[in-house]
């Protein structure tokens, strides 16, 4: 018998197999639920246990993990009438790890009390850094939970993340949901930002193997865009590793929440049309990388070479494009987060290494969060080369009749900005 | 022989023969020139006669009018080696009618004169109003040109034209063309309104009649709307009366103008990657009101009517919808139109009487004005019931999975505006 405590796990998709797995090999025994059959195989096969009963996967389990889709699944999953809930031991710990909205996180504690499951600890505990990380054991994860139950059950995220990349978040239950949250602002924009400049770059005749290499090297680099590009430049999209439906979700927490508050989200928004533009194209269940396709029917990668000489400049008019993007990114998710009371410094080191991260946010992030939390007098340096190298891209696409959506959204912030150009002007916009 | 004065007309596109032809009705002699033969046939039978050479169809006329579709058109028609600047009489009078780049107006009476044709009285003189209104004679039209021109000229434009929407834009050539692109930024924002609101009623399950009926009966009315959508409901698109080139073109021409002098007109940008959007799927030759393709395919006529329960709240969320991008527009236009000095009265007094207008731009587009040059120090009413409509609209539309681009865009604005919520904190978004 194993020495490690046995681990009830739910929703075994393309993050939960590889944490769920790397339980496994890190030698505690799991025992995994999932509708798919398939799955449930291959999780035998990695040394698992697989299960075709919700009660079942969590009976006897002092630990159980659910990372299913969405909020409606963990309601389910957790309260149905074969739910996990009514058969986790007595003083067990539930980690929901799915992204959720922040008051769906808040109110399974509330339900847990209500219906006589105030003895389970419960860990609010969204996670981030794709499908790898997470069979390696190195997520990203934002969790928020009461003191007692992270002395219980710390020591399991620890096992799912690098020891710098647990982030407890201060607040409890729902902090790490709003953490998740507002690095999801990053997430979403950046995500599509790859189709974008992709597909501008295809429009442009620019082969993709090159675009890659450029952005990757450069200030234009996002760890989306490293990620992303793989895929995009193999057609890897049936099913790819994250669907479109997964971030249009996380999306529409997103934006539903700043409705809620009342708070301006234009890029994210733009985003998220550009989601629903693919789910209408029947691109839903396929990897998000595919929405280069909006853009361009041909491969990126099967496009002639250019010579240098043609190649650079276009090569320089997609970096503008990332750049602008990126540049407003920062300041959109930095100025929610705020909003949001989501601790500054905290939500910065998060990003900076996780999904959401890129150049632009590592270089500028932390000026804007001086600026917001008032340790810089200046407003920052001028934007004005950010503003103008989006004029060249969005002229260029305006001649090609090229859609840039983000770009052209980007464009009118930096407008909007006004003479001074800077990041207190850029972060006023946001300031409601 | 006609005691009126003989007309060189050239291109007569749905505009253009409208004008052309109306000219033959008031019992001018008129010839007209267009590449399309079928076109001549009509224009001959209409009584027009058809000239198939550029230089024929200025020879010995005092008075010429240029209707091509873009700058690029007109500046080979003047100045081509058949053109028809070489066999204009002296002079006589020239009417640039297409609607241009101010700049590109300016740079007409430039090389005219370089050329030697200074003798030439140059007027820019774009119009606004469709294809039945240019029939009537009854177009709004915009000039800008020398008091000896107009002194000279003045008579004929008063012909295409009701005496009341003829506006004399003070400040020479150039200034009738920035006076018609500010009115642009109204026709291009409404005029895809019009296929974003039928799309989103039909994806809600209304028949397009009701919608037409509920929202040309209410605030929610525009111009464009009304004008519109009679084509949206036959499905009138191939090739119906405007097609998508030419509203791209005029928006372009808006975006270009808001790079060059660093101004925000993030609704323009959105409905410019729309337009681009529908010629990238072959749209561009057809009617800019088949745009609700880019939502439906179905025709939005052939929807069940549903029952008045179930169909008022979902009108209302049209009208919602409608409000807030036309109040939007009418605060991107205004603030543009102050931005490049166009005289607000007489901007205002046109676009309620033209193609521009809607009921919230009569409505609120005073007050703005009014505001803008300090007229009045209160900061106007509440907008908030226009930004609550709007997220009643886009959360109806997120969770069907529509999207509402400018509806988006248009409640990132007022989200932007603040707590607030007023005409002034609207209007200082573009106050840069």
């Amino acid at each position: 018998m194993s020495s490690k405590p046995a681990i009830g796990f739910c929703g075994l998709g393309a993050m939960g197999f590889g944490m769920a797995t790397h339980l496994v090999k890190q030698g505690y025994p799991v025992t995994g639920f999932d509708v798919y059959a398939p799955t449930l195989e291959r999780f035998a096969k990695a040394g698992g246990t697989p299960s075709t009963s919700l009660s079942e996967s969590a009976k006897d389990k002092e630990y159980y993990i659910c990372m299913v889709a969405t909020a409606q699944q963990a309601e389910q999953a957790l309260f149905g009438s074969d739910g996990i809930v009514k058969s986790l031991p007595k003083g067990s710990v539930l980690y929901l790890t799915s992204t959720v909205p922040s008051s769906y996180a808040q109110s399974v504690e509330k339900k847990l009390g209500d219906v006589g499951r105030g003895d389970i600890y419960f860990i609010d505990a969204p996670v981030s850094g794709g499908a790898i990380r997470a069979a390696d054991g190195t997520l990203s994860i934002m969790a928020g939970a009461s003191e007692a139950a992270f002395e219980k059950g710390k020591f399991l995220l620890d096992e799912l993340t690098a020891p710098s990349k647990l982030f407890i978040v201060a607040g409890g239950v729902g902090a790490g949901s709003n953490m998740k949250m507002v690095h999801q602002v990053l997430a979403a924009i950046h995500i599509i930002s790859v189709s974008e400049a992709f597909g501008f770059a295809a429009r442009l005749g620019l082969n993709g193997n090159d675009v890659r290499e450029h952005v990757i090297g450069g200030k234009a680099w996002s760890w989306m865009f490293e990620n992303r590009s793989v895929r995009t430049l193999k057609e890897d999209y049936f099913p790819g590793a994250s669907a479109v439906t997964i971030i249009l979700k996380d999306t529409g927490i997103i934006t539903s929440m700043a409705n809620l508050v009342d708070f301006p989200v234009p890029l994210c928004s733009i985003a998220e049309q550009l989601y629903i533009t693919g789910l209408n194209k029947d691109f839903g269940a396929q990897d998000d990388a595919g929405l280069v396709r909006l853009w361009t029917s041909e491969p990126v990668a099967s496009l002639a070479p250019l010579s240098d000489e043609d190649k650079n400049a276009k090569l320089e008019l997609v970096s503008n494009l990332l750049n602008g993007i990126h540049l407003c990114a920062a300041a959109e998710g930095i100025s929610f987060a705020k909003h949001l009371d989501v601790p500054l410094a905290q939500y910065y080191e998060l990003c900076v290494e996780a999904a959401g991260g890129s150049t632009q946010y590592k270089e500028q992030g932390t000026k804007m969060i001086d600026i917001l939390e008032g340790k810089q007098e200046q407003q920052g340096a001028s934007l004005s080369s950010y503003r103008d190298g989006l004029k060249a891209a969005v002229t260029e696409a305006r001649d090609k009749k090229i859609p840039l959506h983000l770009g052209n959204g980007a464009l009118s912030l930096l407008e909007q900005a006004g003479k001074e150009q800077s990041l207190g002007s850029l972060l006023k916009l946001y300031s409601v």
